[in-house]
């Protein structure tokens, strides 16, 4: 099946807004045995939207919209529909009750142009919403269908996790499309690459090697008549990867590197602190958003202010002799961290995230340093990008030191007393 | 003049890669006079990218495309674009040297499938990439314009700022469009409707008003002859709506809350720190990257566990009364956390931001204290969103209590001692 997205809405076409919704349904799609081959934007104009939708609707199987469900004069998907499959929209009255009564709830009365909201075509069923007072469309019509959800995104991903997707994958018939992800972080995208290169030639599944922001990512996807084919196709392939990658796999598909170190650390009964300056919170935000992280991560100190890594316990004459960025204050901080906030490991970060140097030290610099009780070890770096990705860089970078420490990888320690 | 934007790669379309070039660039063309009607996402498929690009070119002025320029045998849109114009590429000696030199200052030599980076048309001229081995495109025929550029953003990115957008700005006559937008917050979309209403029936600037994460925006947009014009339009207009929303306006255009909030902290000369757990270092995060922030901004604790909270001053009885999602426990972490780290202003936020309840508290709970070394204030929400959205929510509400401390909106504090 073949199928083509269009999200509405002129903020989009201003590029005021960034469309995550087309992206969100194309990652998922493939999977389903349907092929997408055109994502657009639309704006908020009649003809020139029903034209859009007009065009996909009778090259494709499936063309599934997001945006203008809402109440106002701006939001056109359901008259652009109507004028393209050439039906009248009527109001359904069990939708208009549900609409009243979401209103009354709320203790307001509904205004009347939201009414449109309870429109819907012969051909249509509505999709239902709980998220907001936009019930999506599902028209079907000489076996081609539109499926219409809202814009906002919180709106939409309930719609398509619960109503749409399950219903698709019923629908479609034709081959399914899987892909595994395997993550890995400290080899390069050459060495990976060679490493490789025995299963390299594979054409189902085929293999791809790509650079991203937390490491070497190796994908392997399969093209089989079902989902249990194409896993059957796969599974083979990525004991192979993950025999020759070894311990350079963290993880695969949406794991994060923060949530491989928090299992890590789970499975050893570790409890993780973090005190940060250039990267301002994202370390401990990061870790905090790794699932079931209060099994293991305590907290941070943001050290912004250098007296505040003072009051935390880094020694202010260590500051004097090697300045406030340096591998030696990161060491410190990773230690004075843990002993104050009470964890088995520390991290420290300290650096120049940028926009301007410090200290006479270039924007990019980095020096993490990591404390384990009972001594100490650190890595330093220098990045060569905007603030944003230093700070992203760094915190990727303390992940991989935690984890290496915690593989027994890293160099011997110096331990200290 | 008319313009499409078409995004080129199947990364794109599976959903792998989030387009960000197209809305970068579709920001910047009303400014220029330039109308945007379509923006669209093709696969490395030379029949579909030509057709797509066909269409663009048939309908518009200007087709800005932007991926596809590499040298593999994926990289697709030189010759897309030479049969839409009917036109054979040719190897331009002057870009092929460049190209051999470019590899040879790195030691390596010029694989062969690259020299597709030197191609041209005869109705085409090369644009200049330093950020890499891709030239881009300006085609010219029959008063019409396709312009390619690589697909990395930092390399687009210089192309479209240094020879793409000058050279349409000379092109284009038509009117340009500028908007300002003013950021309120504190109240709701119906009341600022209301509270503008004797200047939204203009039609030139037009008024429109957004409910956005920060609170609910009023965009003024004014189409004149030059940029100069448009602005004598929108100033008025500007001046009046300050006028009218008075304290509620924070910012405009690009400003943030944070940052917003980071001036008034400066102008008073006012140092602050945060205690949090719910948001996990997202406020500290958000704190740290307003420009300037170490000149107000000391820092703070990431209080995920408990005993963190206790350990940094926060009484443990109240937390056995209160339980540690409570207004009184986010009071109570504001003023350890201003005792703490030295700050004259102290906020602290606890909460429920999911995915599970915690101490029968529903996901979306929040509490946000704040204590000025005299009294404290709170305020406390149960917001119906995801994780995410809960966290950036509590750091948004977090300012805006900061906000209204420092304007003295806040309902008299509760002074203590």
């Amino acid at each position: 099946m073949k199928a083509e997205i269009i999200s509405i809405g002129t903020e989009l076409l201003l590029g005021e807004l960034v469309d995550t919704n087309s992206p969100h349904i194309a990652r998922e799609l493939p999977a389903l045995g349907i092929d997408v081959y055109n994502i657009s934007i639309s704006g908020d104009n009649q003809a020139r939207l029903a034209a859009t939708i007009k065009q996909a609707y009778e090259r494709s199987d499936v063309v599934i919209t997001t945006g203008g469900l809402g109440p106002t004069e701006d939001d056109l998907t359901r008259e652009a529909i109507a004028s393209v499959v050439g039906e009248e929209p009527y109001v359904d009255d069990a939708l208009a009750d549900h609409l009243r009564g979401f209103f009354a709830s709320r203790g307001y009365e509904m205004p009347e142009r939201n009414l449109k909201q309870a429109w819907l075509l012969p051909s249509g069923r509505a999709i239902p919403n709980p998220r907001g007072t936009a019930p999506g469309w599902w028209v079907e019509k000489a076996g081609k269908h539109i499926i219409s959800m809202p814009g906002p995104p919180t709106e939409m991903e309930r719609m398509w996790d619960h109503e749409v997707r399950p219903r698709l994958a019923e629908i479609s018939t034709d081959s399914v499309i899987i892909s595994r992800t395997i993550k890995t972080i400290g080899i390069g995208e050459g060495t990976v690459d060679e490493m490789i290169s025995p299963l390299s030639k594979s054409s189902n599944p085929s293999i791809g090697v790509y650079a991203k922001n937390d490491g070497i990512h190796v994908r392997v996807t399969a093209k089989a008549p079902t989902e249990r084919d194409a896993w059957l196709l796969i599974e083979p392939v990525e004991a192979e990867l993950n025999k020759i990658l070894g311990t350079a796999v963290w993880g695969r598909d949406d794991d994060t590197l923060a949530s491989a170190v928090g299992v890590m650390l789970e499975d050893r009964g570790l409890k993780l602190a973090v005190m940060e300056s250039c990267t301002g919170g994202l370390l401990a935000n990061t870790m905090a958003d790794a699932p079931g992280s209060s099994e293991y991560f305590v907290g941070g100190i943001v050290s912004y202010a250098t007296q505040v890594k003072i009051d935390s316990g880094v020694d202010g004459e260590l500051i004097l002799e090697h300045g406030v960025v340096s591998e030696q204050v990161a060491r410190a901080m990773a230690r004075a961290v843990s002993e104050r906030l009470g964890s088995d490991i520390g991290v420290g970060i300290t650096g120049v995230a940028g926009p301007a140097e410090q200290e006479g030290k270039p924007v990019g610099t980095v020096h993490i340093g990591l404390w384990d009780g009972q001594g100490e070890s650190g890595l330093s770096y220098q990045f060569n990008q905007g603030r944003d990705a230093v700070k992203a860089r760094a915190v990727t970078m303390a992940l991989m030191l935690v984890r290496r420490h915690l593989l027994g990888e890293m160099d011997p320690m110096r331990r200290t007393g």
